[in-house]
């Protein structure tokens, strides 16, 4: 077995390495290094600026809980935005609940790799009206627009950070209807706590109820991911309708349990 | 900053990797390799035979959630037993419920080792009984001795090898009291299920309950791990007693949580 590995630097002091059986795609878009390689382990992994996006291995858990917490919290979901989720796995779970979903992704080139490299992920996107623009442009136009909003954002920095702000929240707030819920990923709650503060005071200048849920994501950086929901209605921990059927990760019981915070967790986030 | 890394080699095609500050200790037992090396992100961290047994910043993740589950479902234990766990970790867990506490540790470097580099782990082992000898021996000379027992082991090939076995886990019975539990470590619910269902098939053999929770743990493989624990009386999944005070991670909202399995593993298991 020959010895190329796709590594990323997850921290200064942390690596997480995949051997690498075939290197599918590298280039420079406008906005970011895309890479996509196949794995031996985990199928196709698409990283962008050298960070882990998603691995056919695990793009469920992650997307499943993105999705369907807020969207299972929700009396009556029709229209649901996703902003960024380019390669669209977000989107084919929002799909599930709601007949017509915006996508608004700033980089084309990575809804294109998506639909090349990953059609798992990508199949439903022609079923998805998909922006290529600015979602913090996008979502300032919308007005009461939306039951659900996901931020499926990159890391903050590079593109994904202006979606990190209060600002940014306020007008995700405004482009809900009323009792919507919006959710955003919020990195890891062991080495990105200072992230996971700043989504939630964002969240709280927009939202009168926030809350963070935590589900394992075993590619992203200490295999468990934190995700923020704010809600203008309903008690997001509370599944009020029945889950989709066919999915592999979530189940009603691990979205009530996914907000029991370990208590170093409580004390970090009171 | 200079490149010294600790790398763990997962499986053949996953690697974690920690900067390193110093390499503190390293030699061979007579069982195996013994690794001590202090990390800017981490603490310091123990591995044996190259895998990650403990780190300063995650150890309380799994020593916690080892131990407490059991011991707050059970009325009232007195006698705990614990086979590996050499580092004192899960001991330390353990006398916060029962007065006596016996460990069965194969190599005695491991405490060694634990008592000069890990004072937060080993500080207590003066309170515990300390064996150094073969777990399997020492608990088949054992009847109905304990409360509760935790097989605290290192993974399913080197000395760790025979803690995996139904005639293990009938010994393992024998030695509890009416009423008792046993608890396994059951390695990654991602990257180890075949691990799992031999723990959890050897349970069986034992045990009329047996079930299987999870919870993160950062520095091991997927940063999720499962535990699996067999029951002569009590339901393991509900809190029948409150958490000791001063916990880093377990509450009892997180006990009754970590039951709830995502659907592939409740599939993989069925």
């Amino acid at each position: 077995m020959d010895e190329i590995w796709f590594t990323e630097q997850q921290t200064d002091h942390l690596r997480l390495g995949f051997r690498v059986g075939t290197v599918l795609h590298r280039a420079r878009s406008r906005f970011q290094d895309v890479v996509v390689v196949e794995t031996p382990s985990h199928g196709r992994l698409l990283a962008l600026d050298g960070f882990v996006q998603t691995t056919d291995m695990d793009e469920h858990c992650y997307h499943e809980m993105l999705i369907h917490v807020a969207a299972c919290s929700h009396p009556r979901p029709e229209r649901a935005l996703i902003i960024g989720g380019g390669d669209g796995g977000a989107a084919r779970e929002a799909l599930r609940h709601c007949g017509a979903v915006d996508l608004c992704e700033i980089d084309g080139e990575v809804v294109d790799v998506a639909k090349r490299f990953f059609p798992a992920l990508s199949g439903t996107l022609d079923k998805v009206n998909v922006h290529i623009a600015d979602g913090i442009e996008f979502v300032a136009k919308r007005h009461q627009a939306y039951d659900l909003i996901y931020i499926d954002s990159s890391e903050p920095v590079g593109p994904g950070e202006g979606l990190f702000t209060p600002a940014f929240y306020r007008t995700v707030a405004a482009a809900l209807r009323p009792g919507g819920m919006a959710v955003a990923q919020s990195e890891s709650p062991f080495y990105n706590l200072d992230v996971l503060r700043r989504v939630r005071t964002g969240m709280a200048a927009g939202f009168p109820q926030v809350a963070t849920y935590l589900g394992p994501v075993p590619t992203y950086p200490s295999g468990t991911w934190s995700y923020t929901v704010g809600s203008l209605g309903p008690d997001p921990s509370l599944a009020a309708r029945p889950a989709p059927v066919g999915l592999r990760f979530y189940t009603p019981a691990v979205h009530t349990a996914a907000f029991a915070l370990p208590a170093f967790l409580q004390e970090a986030l009171a």
